[in-house]
């Protein structure tokens, strides 16, 4: 699909792309850059690329993609960085998992005539570095792009198409959209995962080694959301601050009515709400977004090529 | 190692229980009772049992385990409607999932020379009714046993010995601080996920289709939680109330002050944060607790037998 494809970036989400595109032969070239050597190291000992450079210039010169993913707080720096470099009518896109913030670190960096296509896979697993990613990540996924007005159609389309030989769906959204909607479905959870493991690791009264010998009746799910990469949330949180403020005060005013019908013994209440979000979990089912393997971050480290 | 065990309640853990001791020979006779015929008539179809009774004393009378699972709301019932029919040197126990209260509602009913030792067995599913029982839910699971000062240590550590065949593993612990355990690992894992389900549910900005289109990225974790039975939460919300509003403000508090460090970009807080929550996922992992198929309420509906 592409003569060259550059990867700036190389963790789960960089590493996947590069399985997949060398397994399909989506690329004559794979091109590998990421900041540390020892992770440079790591993927040229995993055989993830043709090329390897520490200074991402090298690595995006002369490619017609180049894809960036690295933790969304460092988009900007990124860009600035390798804009000089880029091959006039190269689609430049990125992964990261909020879309606003990203367009406006990284849209003033990018000469004319350059495509730069935001994107978002909607697929991904608690675990980080080259090592985690496999090339069935993107399958039967969603992959969310936000170009911008005026974006080229045909660049946008060939993006698109590499995402759909990836395995996954397209979706073209607004960037302040994908935000609110991202917010609710990913941020709020894993903030909340994070929340709720903290409080349980504060407690006194119980022990650490009970919270984990019982932590099958539910508290475990949350377990492998709060052990999520803490450079990648942090970013998330700090650059989609808004639609996580506006999503968080929310579930507070809805916590602290629920917590009002526990104090009160309002028993219909709770039985209302408890009843009505069954309805979501059915639909999810009825989606097919009930998959067999949902907890696919977990299986993949027992079967790495089946999730 | 019984006679006769009546099961009083024959939803998903009566069921579960009709089947293991069935399966394993654990008893003469199984003697089975619930509140409505029509779930009566479902247990004598999946031929749960050997007797069948609309009326609980039937079913207690000659018993020498009898075993009541039903929503701890309704204990106190339950307990008055068989407590005359119980037969002397009897054991009595239930599986409800909050201790002190059933405790509370039981205990008065229950005459001299019967052995009422309350449990809960730290095993379950989204599902219920008969039909969502499965012989092996017990097996690896740890069951706790929550008996009073001068219980007949012989009737303990029969009815412990019964679920060891069971395939649980025994803890024996102050009612009280089972409470707030499960107020910790289980209570409010559920409690946050019907509020996280509940706040989407209500959200105008982002539609249905979308949370259910991109659940994959963290949502979907809750919903499973949030389908379970709501008579049962109403219940469990109800009968564990100090424990459960305890627990709340901790996590409430925390949750404040996480939105203060989003609010005001504490990027260091939140890293701090988000790192010490990786620990614990670790423990649960190096503590086994971490089992290849820990959503196995999920995968149950694919394999009923293996889950
Ligand atoms: N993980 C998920 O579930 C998921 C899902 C969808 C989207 N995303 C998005 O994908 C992006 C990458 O996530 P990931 O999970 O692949 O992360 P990862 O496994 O931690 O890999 C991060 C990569 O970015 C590089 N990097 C880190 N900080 C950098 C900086 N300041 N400047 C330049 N490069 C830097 C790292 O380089 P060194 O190792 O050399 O330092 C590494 O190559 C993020 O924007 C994330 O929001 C993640
Ligand atoms: N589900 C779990 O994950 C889990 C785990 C551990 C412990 N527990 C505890 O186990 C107990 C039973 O839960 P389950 O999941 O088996 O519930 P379930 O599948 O809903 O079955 C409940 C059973 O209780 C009967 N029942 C309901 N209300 C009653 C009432 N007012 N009076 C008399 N009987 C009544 C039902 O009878 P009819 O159908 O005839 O009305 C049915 O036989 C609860 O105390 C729960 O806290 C549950």
């Amino acid at each position: 699909m592409f003569e060259r494809i550059a990867l700036v970036g190389i963790g789960l989400i960089g590493s996947s792309l590069a399985r997949v595109i060398r397994r399909d032969g989506l690329a004559g070239t794979i091109a590998i850059s990421t900041r540390s050597s020892s992770t440079l190291d790591q993927a040229r000992e995993l055989d993830l690329g043709d090329t390897y450079h520490l200074d991402p210039k090298d690595a995006v010169a002369n490619a017609d993609l180049v894809i960036v993913s690295v933790p969304v707080g460092s988009s900007g720096e990124v860009a600035k960085a390798i804009g000089p470099a880029l091959k006039p009518g190269a689609i430049l896109t990125d992964v990261g998992s909020t879309k606003a913030s990203v367009i406006a670190q990284m849209a003033p960096e990018i000469p004319d005539g350059v495509h730069f296509i935001p994107g978002h896979p909607i697929a991904g697993t608690e675990r980080s570095g080259p090592d985690a990613g496999f090339a069935s990540l993107f399958e039967n996924r969603w992959c969310i792009l936000t170009p911008q007005a005026g974006a080229d159609e045909a660049a946008v389309e060939r993006l698109a198409e590499f995402w759909r030989r990836c395995g996954s769906n397209i979706d073209v959204m607004d960037p302040n959209h994908h935000d609110m909607v991202l917010a609710i479905v990913s941020h709020l959870p894993h903030i909340i995962a994070y929340n709720i493991v903290g409080t349980a690791d504060d407690l006194e009264a119980v022990t650490k080694s009970e919270v984990i010998k019982y932590s099958a009746s539910g508290f475990r799910d949350f377990t492998r959301l709060a052990a999520s990469d803490p450079t990648m949330w942090r970013d998330v949180c700090l650059h989609n601050r808004d639609a996580i403020l506006e999503m968080l005060a929310r579930f507070s005013e809805d916590l602290a009515s629920l917590q009002r019908a526990v104090r009160w013994g309002d028993g219909d209440k709770l039985f209302d709400l408890f009843t009505r979000t069954r309805a979501i979990r059915r639909s999810i089912i009825e989606a097919g977004q009930e998959v067999d393997a949902p907890d696919f971050g977990r299986q993949v480290v027992a079967h790495p090529e089946k999730a």
